[in-house]
């Protein structure tokens, strides 16, 4: 069977790169306390290096998983409008993740860049019970439709 | 601390039945080769049972995860419109996959119900390397916006 991942060009890093500053949400897939995969939603924005943030609340459940074992993955890309929602353009994102300490100076400068793209956010941000949490991504598959997939490296992703 | 988790309502299980009839995509969680997690987007239905359906091609990276472990996890319900999007519905499913025989009497009734929502389907829903799979739900977990969280049960959510 002949390999389905186009080798990566300019136009797949660009779409990359739109999809990871343009979200606000993203399916975070997480494993349970049994080894089993689960997904659930999450706020999604970049922190100043373009790297993926979250803000997460203890009582959610992603949360513990997260705690326990930081591998992860995050889904972007919402389908929107007419067709096939399959033709729509998503990244999946293998990612490990990392827990900003509340207070910190790093927590406040987030805090800053998450409001811009999230400012209902300002009700709870300075919940005791919300984190920001920070995905350091190992690779990136982009779907931009039926027959574009490709496989990309951090850099091609200006992550690095 | 308290939980944040609500008695079951009608209510709730109403919510969760309309996310389930209303979603014609969905995220989906499996194991990678090396048991981390990873998110994908799927077209997703329901057979005429109610329970969940998806039609899949071989060449993606979820298709062979689920055959080497059936254990996955879906999400339902996109944000929509104004407001902040974690304030919008959605579902966690808890779920084991079953690829259904091609050219099976099953496969025949389910195309011809898949097609009912995804009639642009009808492009590739013939290829030999497309395949339904089922799913066998075994929990939901309904977060209608926040401080509306639920723990549902397949008879919730009408999936026996």
């Amino acid at each position: 069977m002949p390999s389905p991942i186009r080798p990566t060009d300019d136009e797949a890093r660009a779409l990359a790169r739109l999809l990871l500053t343009s979200a606000t949400t993203a399916a975070l897939a997480v494993l349970d306390e049994t080894g089993a995969p689960r997904v659930s939603r999450i706020a999604f924005a970049t922190a100043e290096d373009g790297s993926p943030l979250s803000l997460v609340s203890s009582l959610s459940a992603h949360t513990g998983a997260l705690r326990a074992d930081p591998r992860c993955s995050l889904l972007l890309g919402e389908p929107k409008g007419r067709g096939d929602p399959l033709n729509h353009a998503r990244l999946t994102l293998a990612a490990m993740a990392r827990f900003v300490a509340p207070g910190s100076p790093e927590h406040g400068a987030l805090a800053a860049r998450f409001l811009e793209s999230h400012p209902k956010a300002r009700l709870y941000i300075g919940f005791a019970d919300f984190a920001f949490v920070r995905f350091s991504v190992s690779r990136g598959d982009l779907n931009g439709g039926f027959g574009k997939a490709f496989t990309l490296t951090p850099a091609d992703m200006g992550l690095v």
